[in-house]
């Protein structure tokens, strides 16, 4: 079959390596249908962290179940699935906490060892655990459907996660930090799902801000920095906000959270930092503030999202403003680092 | 009157200062019956924070109001009162939010241009939204509730809201980091507020040990650093503990927490730091922690902390191993900083 392989620093390539087979019976394999290019990918294809050459990329992806081992239950060849960036087994004291991106036998999809999403096929390890089937299969959904789908197994999890930890409630007001998909299906997740009435969006790129005004967004403040601060406590009477997604996770966005979170608010952080950044206790300390950080746990939204999907209700799909088939990731990559995409899908199903 | 002075670290004196009056309608001057010296007062007098050379001292206190500016409503001349570290008018915002420690018009106990706890008397801003009177007033309060009544000015408050931030519920697992007067109340507050079932507290000196043993410390750890971590998760199943108090507020007290918080978990933080720690973020992400500072409200937990302590269903009285004549402040800030005493009680009220 044919994969994304990562050569080094600015280069990936698509070559043919073996079909992935059945290793445990806990296993499936899946035939990818749709898979995307991530933010966090771009780390290594901008060599700011180290990635082994020829290793598999990617770690979105939907797809149809093409064979299962003898010990797995809910999801049978033919089924269209959705796949978490983690796999988990659904059964460890983390999992039964919905924590299941800490699972004791976890990993991510594209690391060491592990196949990625980035080609025609994947070996999912704990299928049980980690797919959640798409009611209707692949003949009874529509490929309408497919961004919306995709975005599950990630962005869109990753957003309503740092919504959810943000605390947003039924008629609050929120901040997202961060322009990018995660950022964007965070304000989403703020409106659609969890009910927030004034979601603030910090964003300069017309791109972007128009998909974040799709999504809900009610303000657009394209300052940052002490003015991004000045503006959003200008809109909230002084006070600050309540409630802030962090989905960058550099020190300069994560003092912007601190800088227009209200005294005794919630910043539920999900930007993934590539270097490691630290935060200055002081501010957080004297504000009452709550820092809620995570690598998302997608497995515990994915059956509510693949519902609401399904139902029309959610459509987190226009995060996707590229297409390309999967010989063309090259392109897809470069097209998201220079910012001229906002998020790739591939369709390595043709 | 005579009040305590800071005059260079190392050196507390006590001198004749002017009686505080009045200034404005909404003003009590507070004749002080029992006073404290915190751990926090101890970092100018180490000389690790500068301190403006003649400034008052102390933050903690009760007394009897003995004058009421003409807008004072609920506090009488005669009454009994406790005095938060902090005073505030109870109706901002952040007030009405139960965050009367950010009050728009709040301010500290000891800080430039207020008096201090440490003195014979205190001119106490905000009369009706800082002071908390104890029913009975000072003819009916026996003068063994003295004690417990003035760890609930700051250390009780403060440990309390650690435990709150902390998340502990009944029947919890909760690791308290700090075995000074906070860390202590801590323990006390989890266990017998709360409902913790099992309490660690992290000490190796036996006179606090005795002191969290008696408070309902159910286990105690020695070991510090990736010892005392490892000898917590040990106890959890390896899973580390749901529920983690840190306060010291150090770089060394901040990576035990991170350490021994399980995945999901939460770490209530009210160590208030005399430099500028910074947090590395990586471990609190990838292990979805809860990061919750604050500089505690205490005026919040003021009213139900006074009525535990007059029906005697809580005595956090036992921090105070040192009993002192103010004259004698000196020597109560010598023995609390060589660690010979774990927190001094003054006795300006003769």
């Amino acid at each position: 079959m044919r994969a994304a392989l990562y050569l080094s620093a600015g280069t990936v390539v698509v070559e043919d390596v073996p079909d992935p087979v059945l290793s445990e019976p806990t296993d499936a394999v899946v035939r990818v249908v749709r898979a995307a290019v991530c933010g966090s990918d771009l780390w290594s294809y901008r060599g700011v962290v180290k990635r082994a050459e020829r290793s598999r990329l990617g770690h979105e992806f939907i797809g149809v179940v093409e064979e299962v081992g003898a010990e797995v239950r809910t999801v049978r060849p033919g089924d269209l699935v959705v796949a978490p960036f983690t796999w988990s087994d659904n059964t460890c004291p983390h999992c039964r906490d919905g924590l299941q991106s800490s699972c004791e036998r976890g990993g991510t999809f594209g690391a060491p060892g592990a196949d990625g999403g980035q080609g025609q096929a994947v070996r999912v390890p704990w299928a049980d655990g980690t797919l959640v089937t798409v009611p209707g299969g692949p003949a009874g959904v529509d490929a309408s459907l497919y961004p919306a789908l995709l975005a599950a197994s990630d962005v869109m999890g990753t957003g309503l996660h740092g919504a959810v930890m943000a605390g947003v409630t039924e008629g609050s007001a929120v901040a997202v930090i961060g322009d990018g998909a995660v950022g964007l299906c965070a304000v989403l997740a703020a409106g659609t799902i969890l009910g927030a009435e004034r979601v603030f969006l910090m964003s300069r790129h017309a791109d972007r801000t128009a998909v974040g005004k799709a999504f809900g967004a009610t303000d657009v403040i394209a300052e940052r920095g002490e003015e991004g601060i000045a503006a959003v406590r200008e809109q909230t009477g002084g006070l600050g906000v309540r409630h802030v997604v962090e989905a960058v996770g550099t020190p300069e966005s994560w003092a912007m959270a601190v800088g227009m979170a209200r005294d005794g608010g919630s910043i539920g952080a999900v930007g993934v930092p590539h270097t490691a950044p630290t935060l200055p206790l002081f501010q957080p300390l004297i504000h009452n503030l709550r820092l809620n950080l995570g690598i998302a746990p997608v497995r515990r939204y994915l059956p509510d999202l693949v519902a609401r999907i399904t139902a029309g209700t959610l459509d987190p799909g226009p995060v996707f403003d590229t297409v390309l088939p999967l010989e063309d990731v090259a392109r897809g990559y470069a097209a998201m680092a220079s910012r001229e995409s906002i998020k790739i899908m591939l369709t390595p199903g043709g």
